[in-house]
């Protein structure tokens, strides 16, 4: 069933005025995450991302100054995320609802969006897969790793992954209905042992909630659009305006659109 | 089986004293389209080839002035190119087997490598599909579509196909195999009717050569890393330098990294 467009935007609408994680908006529409970044650091950050692909698919590049997109032609990217970061020099410097003020103190931002692993989240649920921090209702758990992200320029940092527990004899089929998108991150870059990627407690994510683990289940791990906020932590350019980890921009496009 | 890395040196070093296509050439290796240009025009290319992924993939972007890829270690990307092109204000200049001097004269060159259709010919033949120019030995046809890309900055152009003529029982086979690959142009973007591309006579290929097309095959047309130098004819930037189409650069890559 082709999913109804008028969702999309209801739920664009709804991030204006409602702060919570996006998962499982908008069912069958690609979500992305967002970093905007003065004119001066946009090379460094798309050779970052051509070098990074499995945590950096950039899905458009907006032009300097711009506020819009051709995924979402309506939409306002100052305001329909749910919850945004400020960074300066590297550090947290702010979370709000609306970006407005944030974008006028710099009007050369470029805009990068990126896709979202919330993205084959759908196709996962259709196949009977329980996509557990949507049963919670909490958000995704997202890890920092120990794995080096390909450095390039100014800009280097460790990657950032999301964990879904699957059960043993599903995760076969988890990764291969993730792996026809690899314009959302794609296939699991790790399963199983959490150590092998240097995360050394998962009931303590660094970014989102925990989740239940069952028995039974394998913890999966897909590299994650948060991977930019670790290279800005990392990397310190004088400012950034970032999506808050797990409140995600909905897009117009549908999911059907990257599947490969 | 595993191919070989030492066909792939191989392969390089009779580039470098051989014209001739390299379709067919370290089999099981990725093979790649190049495109240097000044390191002001870098950023609309880059920028080009995100908005335009189905022709543009990029595998690899040198720093400036640098003649090394990630990609092959041991190359030298000004010589293990069979046939390059030299475009001086969107016009070609001259066509050479070594690209040293040209080099030479912009030391601010960037260059990028872009997925190359030869590497997903591999599977194709495996799959017992007739790769037709690689059975006449001969350069793979290419057209001009009337299908225009996303413009980019100073960039913009019509897109290159190349064409594969495919029996009609193993048009969704051969789709279904190059789909796998998007990072080497993926699924067909149009299968059968030229006219639906704007391609008046299939047996005057833009670029390469024209190949026969047997009762009951169909002709399948797969985007095409030539795209650049399309965009360079139509954008004019001052200087650019090139491969000569169907004339790639071997990788050390095998195939099955890209497959999805």
């Amino acid at each position: 069933m082709r999913p109804d467009p008028a969702s999309a935007a209801a739920a664009r609408l709804a991030c204006r005025s409602t702060v919570a994680p996006t998962a499982g908006m908008a069912p069958g529409f690609t979500q992305c995450n967002m970093i905007s970044l003065p004119r001066d650091w946009a090379w460094d950050f798309l050779l970052f991302a051509q070098r990074n692909p499995k945590p950096c698919p950039v899905l458009d590049v907006t032009d300097p100054g711009s506020h819009q997109t051709a995924l979402a032609p309506g939409a306002d990217l100052r305001t329909d995320i749910p919850l945004y970061r400020i960074w300066r020099d590297g550090l947290l410097a702010d979370e709000v609802a609306d970006a407005t003020e944030a974008w006028a103190e710099h009007p050369d931002l470029l805009t990068f969006l990126i896709g979202c692993s919330f993205t084959f989240e759908t196709p996962l649920q259709a196949a009977g897969i329980e996509v557990r921090h949507i049963a919670q209702g909490c958000n995704v758990p997202m890890y920092l790793t120990s794995r080096a992200c390909r450095p390039a320029g100014r800009l280097h940092g460790q990657m950032v992954v999301s964990m879904r527990p699957i059960p043993a004899d599903r995760v076969a089929e988890a990764a291969m209905i993730s792996g026809r998108f690899p314009a959302v991150h794609g296939a699991p870059v790790h399963v199983g042992d959490p150590g092998g990627l240097g995360i050394a407690d998962l009931s303590r994510p660094d970014f989102g909630d925990p989740v239940q683990i069952r028995d039974g289940e394998v913890p999966v791990f897909w590299a994650c659009g948060v991977t930019p906020q670790a290279a800005v932590m990392a990397s310190k350019p004088p400012f950034a305006i970032t999506h808050a980890p797990g409140h995600m921009f909905v897009t117009d496009i549908p999911d059907s659109q990257w599947q490969v």
